[in-house]
């Protein structure tokens, strides 16, 4: 059972723009057992569109297109998807009526092209919007024997998955064998994509019956098991089996279980524990508190802090030494420790965390090169000091920098 | 003349990971001149894979394959496209030859797999790759009596992007008629994408010949022009015509028209001037102060400032009277005032930022709601306080609120 997502719109064959949609339907599919074999996108021209309907009907079983069901010329699904069935196209007269009230309930004369979007594939059940004027379509047919399931939905996101689960999902159910799927994921901080590999392959590889997808970027390594088997119940037992296995090899690295961000989990342990923030940036620039207080409710754990970019500013918010910059250099041990130190003090904070770095491209000396940065974290009994060289460019070293100051939180708070 | 780009690969067939490529090659094609009419995604799969290269050499004039050009059983490019063609893969042994050496330069043996990747489709010519093993393909054929340009390129992106500058571009320039485009892109700040349109629909119709994309999206609005003409410099008058007929219109709302960032700008004319900015954060968080610290260079201009999140913070580091936030709440005009200027006179700033509000979702009152931002900057002569109540969720709350203040910050300086 193969599903196909056709992407209907001439922008997102620009450089601009891409699809997104495919990846919520993706997951949509997957959770009901279907494996997506093939993503197209397509402009708004009758002839591509009715060929890619064409081929899609002859390779996929579930095909699922979304735009071009608008009410200007250019919007065209409903009329291609037709012409490659060769069905005809029949307009529904119940829902013109209801458009022409929904408008008059808005005071609005109805544009006369909006009925086109009452133009319904023969055979198809039409699927009310419930947050615009464009109905989705449903089709079951036979093409040469096999059986087709064509859904055509809107392209907007939030139109898109409102008909997806109010009228897709349910039929979709009714008409597929019961999947017993099971997922689990683990997300690890400061691991290496390589050194991950290393020790984590010879334990997955062990399971190819799990698909496990392991994405790393920022910092973060995250590992996706999936599987299926003749019940929920064993399916989800071999993904914890598996994920039990990795947790053990990579043991502290993982910080999450439960699918939540690095800051949710630094917020969760801190407000656990009733303990109050307070943060001093230089080379992040603010990108720790910004990653913080991107948690609804941190107020509840984070105070704020300082981001004392300049040497001035680093003595003014965070009482850090003239002198001792001067001995060691803003970007050191000394002061990070510093800065962690007299923030958590000044701000009557639990615990206290520093960041002092250089991110580049300028700046660097053979001493102290672009990516050396030193992160301490304090709870006022404890110490620790942490000193990397990252690499990459000013984003990757500020992001992979931030992403150290949080876990070093974390790792104080276990 | 239309193109197709084929990403090939499963892990783009999950929830998790997207082509990205295509828009990089989508940009490089449109400015030869080559409008992308399919982008195709399907995963390591020799049937699949062989009836999409089939239907694309069917439809289309140049066709770019990205990845699995590896060198494991899942690569099947290479194979799946000579099968298309109905050609012979042939192994090229100098290529066989130079990778044993630079393997042995590693001081490794080499997989035997590895072999693989010197495989080369009939009548292509092999792309050596300066970045990595897998080399590219480059192959004219005719196909029906129509003449097809077949590019194989291995998909990790910076070994594409090298093969495409050094290898295809100029193959293509010489293959191509000479592409007359030129382009051009205003950005705008904290204008409505409804009113965006209204303003500049009626204009931008008049030309109709000129693509115009309007991208909206975090408080900014890009007008994205591009055209063809006899020559470049018939097409660059017509944009640059547009252009400024569109910039006329929005006046000061157009911060930039040569694709820099609102944070660049405003670098920029603090720099121009040689002025220091500090900002004071509130609902925020940091985000304005890692939005001007992710531009390069930027301690030329930006001291640094506090992340005041708790209101005893508002006091500690900018001196907000208690008095003041008990009277008015955090969140009034009369804190986001003293916070610009304090921040600024603490700091030995030119000029001060405060911004203060309510992102959500929860913390809202009938009186003040969620949403409900003020931003103030000064000079130290002048103040400017802007009131905003931001629709949606936390998110883009703060995202506009940073945009808002990045652009007031602007507008001080103009």
């Amino acid at each position: 059972m193969i599903a196909e997502i056709i992407a209907v719109g001439s922008e997102m064959l620009t450089p601009f723009r891409q699809d997104t949609n495919s990846l919520y339907l993706t997951r949509q599919l997957n959770d009901l057992g279907v494996i997506v074999a093939f993503k197209t996108i397509v402009g708004d021209n009758f002839d591509h569109l009715v060929g890619v309907a064409r081929n899609a009907i002859q390779r996929s079983d579930i095909i699922v297109f979304t735009g071009g069901l608008g009410p200007t010329e250019d919007d065209l699904t409903r009329e291609c998807v037709a012409a490659a069935l060769e069905v005809e196209l029949k307009r529904d007269h119940d829902i013109v009526t209801a458009m022409y009230k929904r408008f008059a309930e808005r005071r609005m004369s109805m544009p006369p092209n909006n009925a086109k979007q009452a133009d319904v594939i023969e055979g198809a059940v039409v699927l009310p919007n419930p947050r615009g004027t464009a109905p989705g379509q449903y089709l079951e047919t036979e093409v040469d024997g096999s059986t087709r399931t064509i859904i055509l939905l809107p392209g907007p996101p939030h139109e898109l998955e409102a008909l997806w689960q109010g009228e897709c999902l349910p039929r979709l159910r009714e008409q597929l064998p019961p999947a017993a799927i099971a997922t689990a994921v683990l997300k690890t901080a400061m691991l290496g994509e390589s050194a991950a590999d290393v020790r984590t392959a010879p334990i997955y590889k062990k399971y190819p019956n799990i698909e496990t997808t392991v994405l790393a970027g920022q910092g973060q390594v995250e590992f996706h098991l999936r599987t299926t088997a003749a019940t929920k119940e064993e399916a989800q037992a071999a993904v914890d089996k598996l994920a039990g296995e990795l947790e053990d090899e990579l043991d502290d690295v993982v910080f999450s279980t439960g699918g939540e961000s690095l800051e949710e989990i630094v917020g969760y342990y801190l407000q656990m524990r009733n303990l109050k923030l307070a943060v001093a940036e230089s080379c992040t620039g603010g990108m720790v508190a910004e990653r913080i207080t991107s948690v609804p409710g941190s107020s509840r754990f984070f105070l704020g802090g300082a981001v004392v970019y300049s040497n001035e500013l680093k003595t003014l918010f965070a009482d850090v030494p003239p002198l001792m910059i001067q001995a060691h250099g803003a970007v050191s041990k000394e002061v990070a420790l510093a800065l962690a130190d007299n923030i958590r003090e000044i701000c009557n904070a639990d615990i206290g965390l520093g960041i002092t770095g250089i991110a580049g491209p300028t700046g660097g000396t053979e001493e102290k090169p672009v990516g050396l940065v030193y992160i301490a974290v304090t709870d006022g009994t404890r110490h620790e000091v942490v000193q990397r060289r990252l690499p990459g460019d000013r984003e990757r070293v500020r992001r992979w920098a931030s992403q150290q100051a949080l876990d070093l939180v974390r790792r104080i708070l276990m």
